[in-house]
């Protein structure tokens, strides 16, 4: 087989065969394949799409160029959360912990933020002392000690997809459908849980745009997962604002924490997503029949302060001082803290999710290479919501900065990412579709 | 500007901007762009195309990326003349002379072989002694001594023409018209002559395999050409069996030769072929006033002898020994001549060129990497042509070799290219249309 005819073929709109697909990734992992060839290969792919089996194929091929890992020696159905990424968004810290305390058995592996979006882990790490990086024996551990693990990627996992990621990066090629989907699929089927619930959010926040890519990407991937024999559901979230109003890691970490102790009522956005992706993660683990049925044991579970002593428990287990978040307002402590007035009366009438995710790396909360380093205690506090009145005597948010420069660099941006309508704006639905 | 930016664009099917056509292919010579980079962006080119206007600007950024020679003080209108590559077209050694013969300036700077198809430089070097390495001065003297020059390219010539067809090569983005197109036109236009006859093949022999594609490719540069003030021209020939007898570059040259010496018919294609050219270089030179009028002169020059005297004139200015343009015999010395016989009688139905240019390289006369060395008298001599009945005790090809291995590996390829039918096949056109 001659590689450059898999390029070829790609660049004229033909499917690639197994073998070619197989081939093509090996070598370029083998380091046989230059750097420019792949990425033409990829921009291809961008520019032609891929079958349903050329997807499948890339997936499975990705998924078996490093380790993949068998959970089977722990008890009951392991399952795993993913989000495509999104701003304000701590969705994961409220749930897994939920999910272990109705009984679910939640063993995931996280990422990092980068650009816009946060990343678990770092929220985790806003904890003095708790430690991601673990090995697959202390990950089985706190698993069936707590029922509730997220750790940093353990073993070798997916070598293919963080050479592929690092270039499509700097290349142009991120936003593809066929490639977004192996990606994340490949690294959850590596992971090894047997039950996925994907949130894929879709929204000028999130790296699908518009409704209907993240409609295609959810299908493409509930059908990797279900055809590889893991219960795999897609649920499809707005991401047109911010989910919650904490952006940055000890401020989201503060507000998951604030969720599980009952200070936000059940009705709040954030607490909602968490209820409908924790009744699919119930239901997919046989725990609970109904939708219905999930939630009652999900709302119980948080009223009751179980959901709180889950995590709790597994931030001790990673070597977390818990003095943080049994006083979670510790975890804000930056030297500035600044309110920002609306510029007039009226309604926050639209919120860029995008801009304020920015705003909020800029002052030292992401990344915008991989090797920046997280200022855990900085970022931005919403204190009003799309459709809340505005007047310019009340704060709309509060920057906690730690550098004078850093904040007067984001100040501009949080204030340019509203808008301060007369008439109150439409109210978006949280959930679009749920694909199963 | 973030080049990143560029290459989305053209992923999403949007225009460049002039300013960022210039600012990328300067990153790209600057070393500021990283290959994988570039050839994403050459990817989403190939599938998304560019408008005209793209093409004029990368074809202008292209030409001014190194240096863009002054012919000037040289005088007359100079023609340049440039094929696009085929099998057996040995037509500028035969054109070049004729059209100096009649009172034309030939400036050319000419390129080497790859793959299956020939290059004039090769060919030239066929002769011993002949250097085409030269100065700006010599070039310049030569065309006034003699009228036409045929040399290596001279100084630093679209720098980023090299680079990105480097890339290109390796990276399956070879095919597509805007980069053919720009990277061709930006040469010729950086070669400084006032006017240019394009031959661009069409066919299985040809990098533009459909004679629309070909078509598409020629009305693209005979635009970029007449817009910059160089009255240019493009003829559509055919390429799908060889035009001339001789495949290999000593016995190209002798072939050349035989033609200007009277040996060879006036109504053989390849002649044919080089009248059509030269006819339309001298009405771009302003000699002729219509195309009979150029035949005529382009006839005389032949059947005189004159054109002969140009070619030996130029070979000698070159460096070149004499006695092999006038002992041409002496230019197919090879140590073996394998006659090669059909299988079965009947009439040679079909040729298939691109084949028997690979089999010539793979016998020594062409280059698969950009550093073979050539063996000047190796190469393949068609005794037959389309159309032409053939029978089992007449050879229709005969093999120069001088390596038994290498002739062992032609000899099937050769075999291979041709198809022996019943039926007499039908006669293609030698010129498929004329793009003003």
């Amino acid at each position: 087989m001659v590689l450059l005819d898999v390029i070829e073929k790609k660049r004229d709109g033909l499917e690639n065969s197994t073998e070619e697909i197989r081939a093509f990734v090996k070598a370029f992992v083998d380091g046989e394949l230059q750097d420019a060839q792949v990425s033409a290969w990829m921009m291809a792919i961008c520019c032609r799409g891929m079958s349903e089996r050329e997807i499948a194929d890339l997936t499975l091929t990705m998924m078996h160029s490093g380790d993949v890992i068998d959970l089977s020696d722990l008890p009951g159905i392991k399952v795993d959360k993913h989000s495509t990424g999104g701003v304000g968004d701590t969705t994961t810290l409220v749930v897994a912990p939920l999910v272990a305390a109705c009984g679910g058995t939640v063993a995931k592996m996280s990422g990092r933020g980068l650009a816009h979006s946060g990343g678990t882990l770092d929220k985790l790490e806003s904890v003095p002392g708790v430690c991601i990086e673990r090995s697959m024996e202390d990950f089985k551990h706190i698993v069936r000690k707590t029922g509730v693990a997220v750790i940093g990627q353990s073993g070798d996992l997916v070598p293919a997809d963080k050479k592929m990621y690092a270039l499509r990066d700097v290349t142009g090629t991120v936003k593809s459908i066929p490639l977004i989907a192996s990606s994340i699929m490949s690294k959850k089927l590596a992971a090894g849980a047997d039950a996925i619930v994907l949130d894929v959010k879709t929204g000028n926040g999130a790296f699908m745009n518009t409704f209907e890519d993240s409609r295609k990407l959810a299908r493409e991937m509930v059908k990797l997962g279900n055809n590889l024999g893991r219960k795999t559901v897609a649920v499809i979230t707005d991401m047109n604002r911010p989910l919650g109003m904490a952006i940055g890691n000890g401020l989201e970490m503060k507000e998951a924490i604030e969720v599980l102790t009952g200070k936000v009522p059940l009705s709040d956005p954030l607490v909602r997503v968490c209820m409908i992706l924790g009744s699919y993660m119930l239901k997919v683990s046989g725990i609970a029949e109904t939708l219905d049925d999930a939630e009652t044991k999900l709302t119980e579970a948080l009223v009751s302060g179980r959901g709180y002593e889950k995590l709790r428990a597994m931030i001790e287990e990673l070597g977390g001082d818990t003095s943080f978040t049994d006083e979670p307002e510790k975890l804000a402590d930056a030297a500035l803290c600044v309110p920002i007035y609306p510029e007039k009366e009226g309604y926050m009438g639209s919120i860029d999710a995008r801009e304020l995710g920015i705003a909020a790396a800029v002052l030292g909360a992401g990344r915008f290479k991989k090797d920046d380093v997280i200022d855990p205690a900085v970022g931005i506090l919403m204190k009003k919501r799309c459709g809340d009145r505005v007047a310019p005597e009340e704060p709309f948010a509060v920057i906690y900065a730690n550098d004078e420069d850093k904040l007067k660099a984001a100040e501009p941006m949080i204030k340019g990412a509203v808008v301060i309508t007369d008439e109150k704006p439409e109210d978006l639905p949280l959930v679009y579709d749920v694909i199963e």
